[in-house]
C-alpha cells in the first residue's frame, strides 16, 4: 500500500488534521499516513516548497503527497494531481509544483474535475483525500482529471550573478528550527561561479571566508574541546546543499539562533564575492 | 483492527504521548493510532468538544477515541466508556460526551470499574489504554464497567433568540490556527430563524451583511485578482457549519487573524439582527 | 516488525522529521514509527533523558529508539548502538545512555563504524536510520559497529543528602506542559532518608508539609467541590515517581503554571527538611 504524506498549514491543534486522517482511513483502512509538517506559515508557498523538496525524495517511489496550503478552489487556483520523479502530488495549481522540482519535468499533470460531484468548503478533506486514495488504489490520473500540459510557474527568487562573474547575491529563503538562516545559494552554483577562487560571504555586517560542510568543523582540530565553540557563528553548506548561516549549537528559544543574533530574516540578502588572486587592489579578508 | 485516536492536553514535548502510544503497542502490536490533537488548552473541555465533534465523524465506524483532558479520577469525575454514533469514547465523565454529541443518544454507557486492579496517577496510560485495547479486541463494555443510564450534562452555551425572533445572540467558542473566530451560531439556526430575511451580523464594531460559504467569495467575480482581497474581513459559514469571522488569507503569526485584528476572543458575543422588509424604521445596512 | 521511535530536537516544522520517516519507509516498507517528541530544546541532553527514561519502558521489548539530539559525529561524539533493558538505542555517545538508565547495565554497546561508507552532514537521516532498520531486520549489532565496553558517563545532577541525614537538597530537572516543576528527588529517596519523619519541602519562599500522590488530593474530602481548589499550589510525587511542585489544574498559557507563578526554573533548588519528633527547637510547620 503506498504511503500518503500530508503537508499543510493547518497547525496541530484544530480538528483539520484529524478529520483528514479519519477520512483517509475511511477510504483505505490499511493506509499509511506520514505527517511531513502542519506548521507551514499560513498560505506560505515558499516555505511549503522548501520543506517538500527537501523531504519528498526520502520517501519510496509512488508515495502520494497531499499539499494543503492555500488550496481553496477558484478560477485562478485549480486543483491538480501531478506525477513527477515517480512521486504523486495532489495540490492546488498555485506555483508550488514548479518550486518543488524546478529541474524535473512532470510526467503527467491533470486538472482535477471531480468537484461537480463534491460540494466542499474544505477541499483537502473532500477532494484531495478522494484523489489521493484513488491514486493509492492504483487509479489512473486521467479518470479524476483532464490532462493538461501547463501548470503555474512560480520560480523561487534565484540568486543573481553579476556580469564579471565574481559576485553572487542571494537571499534568505528559510529560517529553521535552530534559528539557522538558509539562503538560495546552492553549493553547485558556488562551485560553478567560484571555480575554486577565494571568497568572502557577507550577510549584514558579518562575513565569512570559510564555508564548512559539518557544523563542528568550526572547532577545527579541537574536537575534544568543541563546547568552547558553542555560540560561534559559521557558514555551512547544509545537508540540503544550500549556503546557511548558523550559530554553533544555538538554541533559538534561549540564547537565540543566527536569525535573531545576526538580525537576518526572510528575504534578506546574502552576498558572495570572489577574489582573483591577480587582483591588485586586493583587500585582505577579515 | 480498529483505529484508536488520541485527544489530549498533554502537549507534544513531554513523555506522556510517547508513553501512551508505547503502552497501546504493548497491548496491541498491530494497533493503528491517530493523533487528533495534543494541543488542547489544559483542562479545557469546550475546546476538546469543538475539536472532537468536528473530527470524529470522519473516522470509520468502531473507531475508539481516547480523551485525556482533565481525566484524574475522583468521586466527581468518574471514568466512562461510551458507544455513540457507532464510535467508542473512553473519557472522564466531565460533560464532554454531552457536548460532543448533543443530538445523538449514546447506545451504551458504562462507568469503568477496573480501577481496583490498577493503582494509577496517570489514568490515560494505565486505565484508558487498557479499556481502549479491550474494546479494540472486541470486548464488551459491560465487562470493564457497570452500565449506567446517565452521564454528566454540560451543554455548550447556546445562542439566544429573542421573543420577536429577529435577533440571535451567540458567542465565540473557538479561535482556529488562522486566528479565525468561530461562533456557536449554526447555519441551520440562521436559516430557521432568519427565514431568508436580510440581516446584519455584528461583532464588536464590525458588521457584515453577507455570509459566504467559501473564503474566496470575498473577491466576488474578481477571481484572477483575489490577492487584492488578502486581509479583508469576512463572515462565513465554515466547513463545520458555524458562523465564523475571518480575515481573508490571514496569518495570525504576522499580520494577525480576525481574533487579534478585530479584538475578538473566546466567549465574546456575535449578534445577528434580521430585518423585515416591511419595517418602516429600516436603517440602511452598511 | 519492531517499532522504531524518534526523539529529536528537530521541531515539527522543518523537513527533517519527514525526511527521516521517508528514509525509514524506503528501507522498511512495513515499519511502525512512533514520535516520542521532536520538541527537545536544541542540544539539551538532560531533557532528552528525562523524556526517554519516562517513556521507553511503555514500549514493547525490542523497540528501537533513535535519538537525534546533538548527534553530529566528531572525535568526541561517536555514534553508538546500545542494547539495554531489552530495548535498542541508536544515539550519539554524549552521555545520554547513562542518564536514561543509570541503574541498568547495557547488555551490549557498539561504536557504529559504517561512516566510511556514508558521507553525511545529517547523521540521523543517513546513519541512524540505516542502523535502526538493520536492527529491525534482526541484524546483529556487531556487524555495524565495534563492540566497546565503555560509554560516556554523564550522570544527572543528583540530590545531596547532608551528613545528619535530615536534609535533601534537590534541583529542578524539567518543566512540563502544564508548567509543573519536576525535581530530581525520587519518592524512593524520600522514603529511605525520611523514614516516615515529618518534613517540610521548600522551593523559594513556598513550603509544603504534605506530598500527594494524586493532584485532586489537594481538595481533601471535598471531591464534589474541587473546582474551588483550582490554582492551589501543591507538592506531589508524580506518575514518574519524582517530587513535583504543581498548581492544581493550571494552564501555563493563561494563568500560568507552578514554574511561572512560583518563579521556579530549571536547576533551581528544592529542599526537604526532616524533623525528629524529639527535636526541642521544633518550629511549627506552616
Amino acid at each position: 500500500m503506498p504511503l500518503i504524506t500530508l503537508t499543510t498549514d493547518f497547525g496541530t491543534k484544530d480538528h483539520f488534521v484529524g478529520a483528514v486522517k479519519g477520512a483517509i482511513f475511511s477510504e483505505l483502512s490499511d493506509a499509511k499516513i506520514v505527517d511531513i509538517t502542519h506548521e507551514i506559515s499560513p498560505f506560505n508557498i515558499t516555505e511549503t516548497a522548501y520543506i517538500l523538496k527537501n523531504s519528498y525524495k526520502s520517501f519510496p517511489d509512488k508515495t502520494i503527497h497531499i499539499i494543503g496550503v492555500d488550496s481553496e478552489l477558484s478560477a485562478d487556483n485549480k486543483h491538480i494531481a501531478v506525477e513527477l520523479d515517480n512521486h504523486f502530488f495532489v495540490c492546488p495549481d498555485n506555483g508550488i509544483i514548479s518550486m518543488i522540482a524546478s529541474e524535473i519535468k512532470p510526467s503527467k499533470i491533470v486538472e482535477i474535475n471531480i468537484h461537480d460531484r463534491i460540494e466542499s468548503s474544505f477541499p483537502v478533506l473532500d477532494v484531495f483525500v478522494q484523489v489521493a486514495c484513488f491514486i493509492a488504489r492504483g487509479g489512473n490520473l486521467t479518470v479524476i482529471g483532464k490532462e493538461v500540459k501547463e501548470f503555474k510557474k512560480l520560480v523561487e527568487i534565484q540568486p543573481k550573478v553579476n556580469q564579471a562573474k565574481n559576485q553572487i547575491i542571494g537571499g534568505v529563503v528559510y529560517i529553521d528550527n535552530y534559528g539557522n538562516v538558509i539562503s538560495n545559494i546552492s553549493q553547485k552554483m558556488f562551485q560553478e561561479i567560484g571555480k575554486g577562487r577565494r571568497f568572502k560571504a557577507s550577510a549584514r555586517r558579518y562575513s565569512f571566508t570559510k564555508i564548512f560542510t559539518k557544523y563542528n568543523q568550526v572547532a577545527g582540530n579541537n574536537a575534544h574541546d568543541n563546547i568552547q565553540y558553542d555560540g560561534s557563528k559559521l557558514a555551512i553548506f547544509n545537508a540540503a546543499g544550500y549556503l546557511e548561516i548558523a550559530i554553533y549549537r544555538s538554541n533559538s528559544d534561549t540564547v537565540g539562533g543566527a536569525s535573531t543574533l545576526l538580525g537576518l530574516g526572510y528575504r534578506d540578502s546574502i552576498t558572495l564575492n570572489f577574489i582573483n588572486d591577480s587582483q591588485l587592489d586586493f583587500t585582505p579578508l577579515t
